[in-house]
């Protein structure tokens, strides 16, 4: 631990005997009933206010990623909500765990692409020609491509880029993903669709998110995704149905240890 | 688990191969760009669409359980996050997994007791005086009311009842913490305040969100705070402050086992 | 927070510059190689030398606890590993969240009985009279007993009062939930099984484990058997035949918002 | 998703109207009463039967990474457990979600590391060379190795390699990390320690833990510990103590967002 510092303050807050401090501002003065949910939200994670089209970006992002159905996240949640009903919260908390590599990953792994190509000395075009080429020699993916159903591009990205242009937020970080894009199509002599994942990634990239807190966008949405599941659960128990069918669909083997 | 149904449906969503729906709305059509993240999960939670005004009062009370410092959930987040750095969702859902009875359940419980007084025959102050003297009689607080330092009244909950007033929210769930505040006050002899969870029961009562579902809105509004953390974590790591500090406030004692 | 004490020690354990002492022990001299994993545990929960009777009674608990198959748990654990292969750390945990009131929390219900009923100063069989007559005016079942297949008792629960006896670990709470369970049959007028978690509570009892940390010893057997399914599913994958077996079971009924 | 499998099947268990197999054995004929918990671990994960040395070397390191005192895992779990009395589970599970790349990592890296010192064509010492001198160009420690205090060796270190030598368990593991060390020793000029996580991924593999599984070893074990410092909060409550301490040791700096 010896390269931590023994010694450490924080910016985010302060409670006095009369308020609360939130970087600097009063919470009942300045900021409830003056913010917005995802104003405050990208205050508090930012340090910093956002403009009205960041908010609609974000928005736009948020709203993107609450939901997708039965997920693997929504089944655990609503599986451990049934098991341990006196406390939402860890059936919330065993959901959001599932928000990683598998899904989550790939927005913050597309974030770092783009980083690395905006950071590029060479011009983004020389760069995504030559990130092409690694991952193509690797064999690997690039994360924020490719979707297996929707063609010839993903309906979410398309309003997300959308939204990006009319609010006028598009930027380096959008022209970055459209430009490695074309290299990506190039390449495998097809078009490949940027996925939503990748639309997200460019799209709060330009509102300033960085690649190693851009996942915690997924958390915070689907947070609230989660926690729409738990009150279906409440009200339409689905426990014993997926149970029953999880165990049919992954039979005992019987191969002895 | 024989009384669980083994057959059951979702009305959240399902996912096509060109679109998601949400509650019979398409995600790309209907939602993306068109609602705000917090109409959004109301209308994910709640299954029907929020008016302004329902909006500006949940808004308000995201913002106002946002952030409160350095929290036991927080303190939580920050050294899991640190210890588990691949892995920030963990360290959200160890957090998160804080938001409970002492916290969070008082909200709830609030929530309870005004659904109770609002179902009582005998009418709201009737109903509020008998269940101050039940409480009384088995020495519990009545949860939602108190504070060890405002006084006479919290401001958070000052300018909650505000807004609700404001906005056209306030109704019958606001009047029962009310008439149940009065009563608690004839009942000590001296004026305890309504603190922020009970305003909060009272204001979210009011935008129709039932108790049952209440500790929810504390979940979605700690995971952005968490959020903060963290990405104060990476940047100002305060896990061996932390640690340290722990260590020395809670020294072992040498009590053999 | 003011009923908490501002100042507090802990008995667990201390690391120098050589070594860690738990609870008085050289974790090097006195422990490692001369501890069973069991033994250790126990020293480290209460805070004092198993008997080796007790051990052997623990070693069973702990085997009878580990294992039922794709339990709602284990199906959270293996969703969840698969989502986010990078923190296994975090599918445990999503699983364990599950281990609450449902199944966990009889074990513990079942405790708190048991303690009642040798508190009782009335004696086992008034108070076990008295008991079930509460339970039966409210409705309410027994913790710790009934099963819907074993007939006429539960083959776990026969084994673990075997091993209490050959033992001699047998006692008082064995011989309280025994006066229950004959007082519950005569109140229902047909024999109900004691069932794994009465018949754990009962012995667990008896080894000194109190009924408010009863369901840790849950916790840490589902520990290791959610351990045997991340490696599972690393070796067989199940996540996408679950997903999909989930989705097909609980349909989206398109019901609007 | 289209690479993982639509069919799968489970060899783990299933549960029967009067029992529950495991592996192909019979719960209550075959290991209630049979075997220890660690027996049964062991052959939950491992498909396999132990001998008694390599349980006697499992339950060596399983007693070595149960306390450390107040880990910052310890401390998650304590301020967790107070804020939500009701849900033990949550509190073990956010403390768990610690047991991540920064202390078990090391265990697993260590193993990695092993695993390919044992493939190498060119034969153990040769890949040692190469593999430090990767290390070093890369300033990168190798995991398993190092230690701030213990000079010149770590004493659970020493036992654990007594024990797998008294036990008979020492292998090609064993000597690969020795083989390892000398290596590192040239290279640095120095003698750096084996630490414990480098001696646990030794005997363990020795014991035939594969690398992808080695974290969950710590998992379980801390577990066990996590549940000591649950049941100690219960008695001597460290919440407000730890909390303040927190407060105090990272004090709000009063930048404005």
């Amino acid at each position: 631990m010896s390269y931590l510092p023994e010694v450490q303050t924080t910016s985010i807050a302060t409670e006095t005997s009369s308020d609360v401090f939130v970087r600097g501002k009063s919470l009942c003065q300045d900021l409830i009933g003056k913010l917005s949910f995802t104003e405050m939200l990208f205050f508090q994670i930012l340090g910093r206010s956002a403009t009205a089209a960041e908010i609609a970006m974000v928005d736009a992002c948020l709203v993107t990623l609450v939901e997708h159905g039965l997920t693997p996240s929504a089944v655990a949640t609503r599986l451990i909500y049934s098991s341990s009903p006196d406390a939402m919260q860890g059936a919330v908390a065993a959901g959001l765990n599932g928000v990683g590599s598998l899904f989550a990953g790939t927005t913050e792994g597309c974030a770092s692409v783009l980083a690395d190509l905006l950071d590029a000395e060479d011009g983004l075009e020389p760069a995504a020609e030559r990130i092409v080429a690694e991952y193509r020699a690797a064999l690997r993916p690039i994360p924020g491509f490719g979707h297996p159903t929707h063609e010839p591009d993903v309906p979410r990205s398309i309003r997300l880029f959308e939204i990006a242009h009319e609010q006028g937020v598009a930027g380096r970080h959008v022209e970055a993903v459209h430009v490695l894009s074309a290299a990506i199509d190039r390449g495998s002599g097809k078009h490949i669709t940027i996925n939503a994942t990748g639309a997200i990634a460019a799209t709060l990239g330009d509102c300033g998110v960085p690649a190693e807190i851009m996942r915690s966008f997924a958390l915070i949405s689907r947070c609230a995704g989660l926690v729409g599941h738990v009150h279906e659960e409440q009200q339409k128990p689905a426990l014993r149905a997926i149970w029953e069918a999880a165990d049919r669909a992954v039979p005992y083997d019987g191969e002895s240890g």
